[in-house]
């Protein structure tokens, strides 16, 4: 097996932003010969899988500027500063959503882009969904509409391109198996 | 249903590298608020699902300097201006594992971190597996090792976080799909 580490020879700081910062490094490949490496840092983030009672599924339509376009996605949100993904997954659920869970679930977890960026994303299953009476943790500068829908419709989704990002992708193919497993 | 879009005021060009490329966009939200949107341009990836006579899986393992680490993926690569996603398929399949392949079929496309960047990933499936008599192909300042592991040892890969990316992880889960739905 080849050696495939790269060493740092130098780092520069391009850009610190309010979400992600960017950085250049020039590295050393395995055979001497040196290259860049232009990375952002990113903070991290949660996604939550939540199933209602009769079995819709809980997504979010939000506006995504890197695409000029919507997206329909499952709830997600950034981690903030030391906070516990748990945590953060049932505020991002109540914040987009309204909803509250009684169990929250870690599933798996997955870098998003490792070719450029280090954002992982913590997916979780919420277990035992409820809407909490009053919608007042309902962030009011998060623009996103709520959907429920049934499994065989956000498949249809996915072929629509309307759920159309890998972390959406990969619930959706996991709910299908579960209820393949299920037979 | 409420209205999502954000309406561009000002673009600065913060970055233009080798792979990607960074701007900061003052929008206006739907309220009539402003705020800023930091985005990473990305050219596009593709990636394979190869799967040999002998039900293994190919995949590379590869240092990742974003995170400092090796992991195990799914071959791919990025597009190259203008290049057709199929035959990026199996030209990243063939300079990374030396294997090409009668049909390059395409099973589903999604953008990895809609909230900061622009790139997706075109998922294919690598159909009739054959390794190249000589090694030509493969690319000489690519530092890989090639695996080729059955599905429950991907499936073990995942949970110890040797496989931990999402488009691996969702290849895998895609497998599993297929196992369980043959059943």
């Amino acid at each position: 097996m080849g050696r495939l580490e790269e060493k740092t020879i130098s780092t520069k700081e391009i850009f610190k932003g309010k979400i992600i910062s960017l950085q250049v490094e020039d590295v050393e490949l395995p055979n001497g010969k040196t290259s860049k490496r232009e990375i952002v840092k990113h903070p991290g983030a949660v996604a939550v899988i939540a199933v209602t009672d009769d079995k819709k599924i809980v997504l979010v339509e939000q506006y995504r500027k890197a695409m000029e376009r919507t997206l329909v996605e499952i709830p997600a949100g950034k981690l903030e500063k030391g906070e516990d993904p748990a945590e953060c997954a049932r505020r991002e659920l109540e914040e987009e959503t309204g909803y509250e869970c009684k169990e929250m679930e870690w599933l798996v977890s997955f870098y998003t882009s490792p070719g450029f960026a280090d954002e992982i994303v913590h997916l979780y299953v919420a277990k035992g969904l409820s809407q909490k009476e009053d919608a007042a943790g309902l962030d009011e500068d998060e623009f996103v509409n709520v959907e429920e829908v049934a499994l065989e419709e956000a498949i249809a989704y996915v072929r629509e391109k309307k759920i159309y990002d890998a972390k959406t992708a990969y619930a959706i193919q996991y709910l299908q198996l579960q209820e393949a497993l299920k037979r």
